[in-house]
């Protein structure tokens, strides 16, 4: 209740403990000087100092674990509103990479899918990754009902229930909502939204539990990945590479054997989204320590290395290969070193995040090229950035972590693990995926009519426009306005 | 100063302390084995040690007290961040739901409302607030001139002057921001300006002193509204709508008998703002714990759930009447969400949360809908969001709350006093904005001319367009460009 | 590694000790009424806590300064995500404020110099800035290969390297980003990149270590600038300036002896950017304070105070001058209140930084007229922001600053001091840019041609366009669409 407005008053230690001393004082010096007495007193004195300051950390006073327990539930909790903030970066990104015709939609699965999320994995998903685990899956406090052993914690030491499950939801949402770009232009709504619950409800939670819950069985051998190349983002791109190979492309991407540029409609709102993600993965990385540590701080630096290299690699990758440098392709680069540095973060050095990130800003630019290639039609890249980057991270590991890695003596034995946890999530998530594919495909069918597509999904799906008002040019509308 | 890089050293309790035992042992040592010695060496050792430890806590070894206050002064700071924050979420929300004729002006009012509210809250309106008050409104301690004591706070406990101030001077322009909405595209700049600062410096201060100062008259009744559901979202709705009242509906919304769609311009604007809201939440629920603990995240994650549950219900809810998800509803349904679990965060359980959220979200369909049936036209939606989602709020606490609540056994009297607040505050706020509206439009008059709604109030009132460059629509603009 | 949800036990520094009580006090128990036992128990006792104790901080528990030491990491950790967060706030500003055919242009630029300016600085900036220095610059670790004390800080205590590394970093690319929209919508793309590395590794670093590094001669004198006025603003403000006098200005704005205006493309973003910014100055001004303690939220206030006293001020001297008020006013005059205080938002009383808000937003609507008159074309203002209040919030130091300013009884050195520093980092970086500018003129050429100019640096430097699919008004771009 606020209308006291300061704070409850905390009993102060040692000012609680001056009266016993005084006490004690005044006993003494009232009597004679007797041995016994003389004896006692200084041992009594002690022993009530000593049980005071027992008792006191028990009962009363603040202790540094204390505070500390409550730095580590603030900081996840602002780490956690960080990755929250993903979603806008996710939204305002996809958005500005594909047409004004299908803005609305866009717009409208990326805010719905962490509403869907949140919900999803408060019901059971988060039950599936953090309660009691056989191995494959967690299982037992639906609906947040469990205590904190329940869920992995302990009660009255580290992160509440609270702080953990809104992380952990966060994180779910951000790998349904790199789906949501790799569908993008021509998904049923009521598909996406489906797929969605699937997603964060059950398949991700699931996978994720191997890992990050103690029980799992890709724990038990030492996979490593510490944010989630693989277990998030991997996860998403694999899920966004499944949906758009059973979607198909575009019309009009691949004619005539050419591959055709759809330039999205807003390059100002797909920096905007960049520079968002690039803040969220503030949270989604040093977040990832889960505690207040100084450890939270370097593994922010790893992360800007990392990004700061890849956006550079891949300005200069693309800029050498098109002979300008693309907007584009700086924004994928930034986010390819983001993803791949996710899973070394805390374990490699600020040069091996440096090479990290290189290595992440080239393989994304060839990745786009080989995507079409293959024509498998990805409007935001998010194939490339999130299932190639991810990959690529989470083998890092293997090489560049400086205990466990390749490069740093830690033997070949860490790299093998790294390959058969990339293994695992893949062929998990693209048969569970395709499964979950293929009813909808079966039941509601997944693309939306070649009008609807033509005419853009804004007017067909949601009965609106995005930028009212102003003159569009339609060629690509089939004349519609 | 910045220039000696690294920070004051803070001396170590423990080690201060070492010397002194060294010392007293080195003295016993040195002593023949006389009884007298033995007796005086341990006491005055424990003497030593019990002064020193509380001579240190005073003046110069930080204790963990210490380190929670200034945890309490960092993280409200960050929360205060976060609700500075929302005057972007509020003013992209309300440009891209408007026309882009009115873009200018909208961005003007949602800038500048919060540099008024800062200073016109700095003068007055934080001490009417938080001043000593007799039960009606505070009083002293203008221009932050006080101490800790004035504004109910305690000198180096708790929070500091300076952060309690900013966390309500961002409190206090959220109510005037959420009448922006409701008047845009046909009242006067000025106006609204001059009314911005009566709302910031005197209405809300005086009201919100009701149940957020000890002193305050409904905070002595046990009226319970944790973060504002009536006190700021319904005081911000009451006003809007006597504003949207006094102004008359835009040209051509309400026409022959029909209520007439005039469509926002950018609906990318209006979801990132809508998830610019749901993240600033974070720093306006949680914050309003006013201190760093282990509540901050569970009011996090009540939050969180009831906005998934209202953009949810809401997306259904429309979905289900219009044949159609709107993006609108999805957004204003987070909203509603937002806003109903405002009074009631930090009291109610998790489910208690998704089934405001859920409630919300259904009702401000239904109130959009309702409001336009009576032709109070709101072109954002406010009213619905603000005042009848603040009023379900803060009747859900009597419902819902798990201490005070109906159906947790807390009795209906809770649920009187519940209802008296909301109407308490609707009364007032009515008289007193009403009186605003009146002067004004008696001496300015309210409204721009005829002539400058239809061509946009960007080019009358500011003289410059919000997107040159582009060709337009211009057909509502009287075929002006 | 996450995969132990929990967090690392910590030992408890009471409950350990309890034994050795117990223990004490079991053996005395035992024994006969010896005195020599009477005597030497409670001395061991005594001895037994002081040491347990001393060890313990030492060793394994927890203590309040740890936890300090964590909170100080964490802070500035979030303080420098929100500097960050400013290179969005620059972007969305200067693409707003320039035209659509430039957008993909200046959001390439405003994205790059981030990652640009973070491996610069990581190369060597950070050793110029931190390193041990003679006065002039410092030198060594280079490549963060340093130790704490290699950067000026204390192993254990403060902040870490990489929290110290990341804020610096921040800073360092606030500079390269001022200069982004002074030069906009005509320099080449290669070049702007170049001065970037140029100005983030080796220019701004120097000139910053001369107050911010201990042994930096200015920081000898008393030279006093909390968080850069003129060590970031009026540095990346004489950098601008230097960058638009040897472009020149852009076609058609001064033509026939007139001033043309050429109105940016998208007001909301540059609203957007605007209040970014304003968040991003929460970690840019109380982040400097380079702890977490009380001081923090009080320069908050300050910082808020002096951003809205600006923006009023200069939104009533644009609406006197002009008739109307102007957005980009408004917008710029909260961005002079921000620079203005940022030198003494430390110092400052709450009144002083009133006045120097609005002395700043004054000063800015004057200035933006002055350097059109002298033919300085820069198209967003930034060297009257930057700049001019840069200067002028250096000098307030000298007057408002309550225990060193003119008005509070410092007397006229420390204004001299003031003095003294504004010229020094003016004469410095008026050089080395205009060599730096020079070189690029000579080498590669600084401008655009003429035909790319008219059609637009987004076509002619990065193959694309920033808002497909909208219909422009092309008749700026020489008949282009």
């Amino acid at each position: 209740m606020r209308s006291q407005f300061g704070r409850r008053q905390r009993s102060s230690f040692w000012s609680a403990n001056v009266p016993a001393f005084d006490q004690a004082i005044k006993g003494f010096l009232g009597k004679k000087n007797n041995w016994v007495w003389a004896i006692c007193v200084p041992l009594v004195v002690v022993l009530i100092a000593g049980w005071g300051m027992a008792a006191h950390a028990q009962d009363e006073a603040m202790t540094a674990e204390d505070v500390q327990t409550i730095l580590d539930n603030i900081w996840i909790t602002v780490a956690a509103v960080l990755v929250i903030f993903m979603n806008a970066g996710f939204g305002m990104l996809e958005t500005g990479f594909c047409r004004q015709k299908n803005a609305v939609n866009i717009l409208t699965k990326n805010l719905i899918v962490f509403a869907l999320a949140t919900i999803a994995f408060w019901a059971f998903g988060f039950s599936f990754l953090a309660a009691p685990s056989s191995g494959f899956l967690g299982f037992g406090g639906f609906f947040l009902s469990g205590s904190p052993e329940t869920y992995g914690l302990e009660e009255g030491v580290g992160l509440t229930i609270s702080v953990f499950f809104l992380f952990q939801a966060a994180f779910a949402a951000t790998a349904a909502t790199i789906v949501s770009g790799a569908v993008a232009e021509r998904i049923k709504f009521v598909d996406f939204i489906i797929f969605s619950l699937l997603l964060t409800g059950i398949a991700y939670p699931i996978s994720a539990s191997w890992t990050w819950n103690g029980g799992g069985w890709l724990a038990g051998l030492g996979f490593s990945d510490f944010a989630g190349s693989t277990i998030v983002h991997s996860v998403g791109g694999w899920s966004a590479l499944t949906g758009a190979a059973f979607l198909g492309p575009r019309m009009g991407k691949y004619q005539d054997g050419q591959v055709n540029a759809l330039p999205g409609h807003n390059m100002s709102l797909a920096m905007l989204g960049c520079l968002i993600l690039w803040i969220g993965w503030f949270g989604f990385n040093p977040g990832s320590q889960l505690a207040a540590d100084l450890e939270v701080p370097y593994i922010a630096v790893t992360t800007n290395l990392a990004a700061s290299a890849g956006g550079i690699a891949a300005t200069f990758t693309s800029w050498t290969i098109s002979g300008k440098p693309d907007l584009s392709m700086v924004i994928n680069g930034i986010l390819a070193g983001l993803v791949g540095i996710t899973a070394g973060c805390a374990g490699v050095s600020f040069l091996g995040a440096v090479i990290v990130g290189l290595v992440a800003g080239v393989l994304v630019v060839f990745s786009v090229g080989f995507f079409d290639t293959i024509k498998i039609d990805d409007p935001v890249g998010a194939t490339s950035v999130h299932l190639v980057c991810g990959i690529w991270g989470t083998l890092a590991v293997g090489l560049f972590d400086t205990s466990l890695g390749l490069f740093y003596g830690g033997g070949i034995s860490q790299l093998g693990i790294q390959i058969l946890g990339i293994i695992a999530y893949g062929v998990f998530t693209v048969v569970v995926t395709s499964i979950f594919w293929s009813i909808l495909k079966a039941t509601l069918g997944m693309r939306v009519t070649p009008e609807e597509e033509m005419k853009g999904l804004d007017i067909g799906e949601h009965g609106m426009e995005a930028y009212s008002g102003f003159l569009k040019d339609t060629s690509d509308m089939g004349g519609v306005s």
